[in-house]
């Protein structure tokens, strides 16, 4: 099999997700850092891989490309332990996935990209509180799922678990506090005692 | 088997994918209306069904509830030939479905909404012109990869043409020009006449 390659940039939740999971089902890869805060993702080569320029962006063979974080995460963790075989438990795995995507994201990893990678909170003041709202919600909708909940689907750990770990645990550095939310942070805890687990910019461990 | 309830929005384009689907597999199901403009999804009755307070939301059997719009599509899809086998082709179809949540969705839909359902275009002026730029972004993608390809993912006819097209045919209803994507007007065609096709408010023919 090939080695796979991973376009990334080493602050980014959505990379991070890719990293995360792939270091857990011991797959080694290639990273390749693209960095978003000087326009590498927007260069005609980069959009010759992913029209929308973003990444990740994983090349699953040579010249063969996927995007989207959730949809590379659902790729390499079909037939493993990360991803439910039961119909229903992939389904609602997928539930998650776009929620993360579409009511979580958007909110809480924005405010950390101005902060704590641009560092322009002053210059995004205004757009930042616009997020507080939404983001906060989210987080509840989380915070109420995990109060009886060890994991977010099933009884085991799984690709929904990473993907909303990615941002959530990194929640603070876009100003949202997690001290009101006990049950996310026992679960940030058990996401980072799992096997194999490595931070959000940790050059990888190759072992 | 239990039929399946769908609690649903008629002029929600992401109630619409759900609709279509199920009337083109040809699956019966039974259509429950909440009026969101009414506050009829933020109810207690409705949040025991979704904490995130959104349709649609698909009742697989009494009191199992599904929800996200997308991840109901490939829950349906799954065995059918909406979905294909094939693991690549079925990560294009996922990386088209986040695409369209993330990238595509929230600048295409909204003014739809703010325009055309709520009627309130001068209040939501200024916020409308802030999604004209990332919306024709998504259109752009959409349209280059259209311009030599029949469906967005293989040569068939999938759950991500199906879901693209639930608000890209009526982007108009949110003030954008489609006259400039004629790729994406000729696959508006295609999708049209595909068999038992329906209309985004056409009540449900049971055949």
């Amino acid at each position: 099999m090939e080695t796979l390659r991973l376009y990334d940039f080493l602050p980014s939740g959505n990379g991070y997700k890719i990293r995360l999971l792939l270091t857990q089902i011991g797959m080694p890869f290639e990273r390749v850092e693209v960095n978003i805060t000087k326009g590498e993702s927007r260069t005609p080569e980069f959009l010759s891989k992913n029209p929308n320029g973003k990444i990740p962006v994983l090349e699953v063979q040579p010249g063969k490309y996927l995007a989207e974080s959730n949809a590379i995460m659902v790729y390499l963790s079909e037939g493993t332990e990360f991803l439910p075989y039961d119909r229903f438990l992939r389904a609602q795995v997928l539930q998650w996935l776009f929620f993360e995507q579409y009511s979580h994201e958007p909110y809480i990893a924005t405010p950390r990209f101005w902060i704590s990678i641009l560092g322009k909170a002053k210059e995004y003041h205004e757009a930042i509180e616009q997020k507080r709202e939404p983001g906060y919600a989210a987080l509840k909708v989380m915070e109420e799922h995990l109060s009886n909940r060890i994991f977010l689907v099933g009884e085991h750990y799984t690709i929904a678990d990473i993907c909303l770990f990615a941002y959530t645990h990194v929640a603070h550095e876009g100003g949202f506090d997690l001290t009101q939310f006990p049950a996310i942070q026992d679960w940030i805890e058990r996401v980072k005692a799992q096997p194999r687990y490595i931070s959000i910019t940790e050059e990888l461990k190759l072992w």
